[in-house]
């Protein structure tokens, strides 16, 4: 089996996840090439790695770079992924620079896997609470197009990075300790509260949050529905990982729970949790480093025509990022694109 | 001026806080009589109470009794509320057990105080979550009708009672003390998680929750709109006091963000708290104690014709029952309907 030559741009809480997952994947990679702002050697994931100062050299000989952005402020695939491009990369990029560029595909592996076809060397990882939403819609929206989607988002920390998780650890010790909580990463403490805005303004959907227009551009780019309605609502809530979304769908004919349910279990990379009288239902807590995203509290919703109400839940570092970016990785090199 | 004879029944958080309102609101009561199951002296918010054994006769000469039953389980008008009635007194159930009884007015005094005329002696309180949501929601339908609403809501541990309350900080301070986390009051430990149930499944409903069912109920009643279109997902957050709802709701005529602020800056008891590029919006840490139900993320749901998104923050325990219970008292004493 021929090896790759595996780049990886970034070490924070989505980088080192990559490491954990090429490993556990036991990805064929003959070397894996870390580079961050200055080089040093550094225990990621409990191995050493040598890390190499970034420069568009540090990309010759690489088969598939995965940058590692984080979320938010630009990435470091704005100056380097391009330049990778041309020294023959294929780009794999968890920042949100390039998702909607007409010239880089967005891609669940699971949902629109053949958007890799064709690819011109950058391919965009989408953002984590699309990810976690879609794969509980996507399924459903192969059997029964979807017309329109609600998601309000209950996301975990771990997504502003290791800072936050920190902050909210902070917070809770400092609670039990009875002092006053400091917040720093977040405008506002997080322990104990819930914070409506994920992202700054976006002009573009006055009114609406940066991470809210993701889910609308992204659903419609990855489902390849460029009329999709979507609404969403995007909250941080006090939980270090993984984020939950509660989905209120119509579909163009009536879509049985039932039926959803069978769909959803059949689906590659999702788990079906759901059985409220025994208080079975996905949740952060136990979808935290796990690979699948479940979906629970599937029911009809009954105050729109073919209406569907459901409970999705994942883990953002995992699924909702490095995970699904290894993937990409993995697709690619299964329909022999790299 | 006359004062009243007042009855208390339950001397829970919802309880405690009901006489901290009765103080704070310098409610004209010449008597505070305390009826709980057993007699004892006991201090409630600061002063000494003798509390009663509930009785019957207990009730006898009382004016108005207010009765702080729990939430989920049958409160103690299911027994005494009806005696109460017929010996005199007018009855407030902060209980779910007569919220949809045809002789029960289900009363919000800033929305419904009308529904009081004609009582017949027993006036319901409605659900914390209803009440937050609608306080939001209201005073737009009376401008322009509402036709559609998804509600998600981020509820605090308190609505749960005092147990819960101890449950969440026994399980932050057994994280910070590095030991593992116990639930009894819940089925999962709620710290670092959220709970995508609130109270047991609902037949008349399937796969909804009684707690997601009382939103569609209770409003249609209280707004008077029978038909109206309801969905929610009712969700248990790892914070103390206060609940948040994400509504995404749709109306017969375009309402402005602009106007829906407007509107909602005018309505007594609603404060709005809407500044996302200054990072102004409500929030349950910061609501918690406060008389207002805050309202802030107004802005147009393009996803809807005539949408409209906004998110509700109010104190579960003051607004969402104690005080509410409080003003119905108020309204009917105001209205002569005592």
């Amino acid at each position: 089996m021929k090896q790759y030559k595996i780049g990886l741009v970034g070490i924070g809480a989505v980088g080192t996840e990559i490491i954990k997952i090429l490993r556990q994947r036991k990805f064929t990679a003959s070397e894996i090439r870390v580079l961050a702002t200055c080089e040093r050697d550094e225990e990621i994931a409990g191995e050493t790695f040598h890390v190499q100062g970034i420069s568009p050299e540090a990309f010759d000989g690489l088969d598939i770079v995965l940058f590692a952005g984080t979320e938010g402020s630009k990435g470091a695939s704005v100056q380097y992924g391009w330049e990778a491009v041309k020294r023959g990369c294929v780009v794999v990029d968890n920042g949100d620079d390039f998702r909607m560029d007409e010239r880089v595909p967005l891609v669940i592996p699971e949902i629109n896997g053949d958007a890799l076809e064709n690819h011109q060397g950058f391919i965009a990882n989408p953002n984590c609470s699309t990810i976690i939403t879609l794969m509980g819609i996507a399924p459903l929206h192969k059997a029964v197009p979807i017309r329109h989607m609600t998601a309000v988002t209950f996301q975990s920390v771990s997504g502003s990075g290791r800072g936050a998780i920190n902050e909210l650890e902070q917070q809770v010790r400092d609670y039990a300790a009875g002092k006053e909580l400091q917040a720093k990463v977040y405008p506002y403490p997080i322990a104990f509260n819930v914070l409506p805005q994920i992202g700054g303004p976006k002009p573009e959907m006055p009114g609406f949050t940066s991470e809210e227009a993701k889910m609308t551009f992204e659903s419609r780019k990855i489902l390849d529905t460029p009329e999709l309605k979507v609404a969403c609502t995007c909250v941080r809530v006090p939980v270090f990982y993984a984020h939950s979304v509660a989905v209120h769908a119509s579909f163009e004919e009536p879509l049985s729970p039932e039926r959803a349910r069978a769909i959803l279990d059949a689906a590659d990379g999702v788990k079906v949790v759901d059985d409220l009288a025994s208080a079975q239902y996905p949740m952060p807590l136990f979808t935290e480093g796990k690979d699948d995203v479940e979906v629970g509290r599937i029911r009809i919703d009954p105050s729109i025509e073919n209406g569907l109400a459901l409970w999705c839940c994942g883990d953002n570092i995992r699924k909702g990022a490095a995970q699904n970016a290894v993937q990409i990785a993995e697709e690619l090199i299964k329909r022999e694109l790299v």
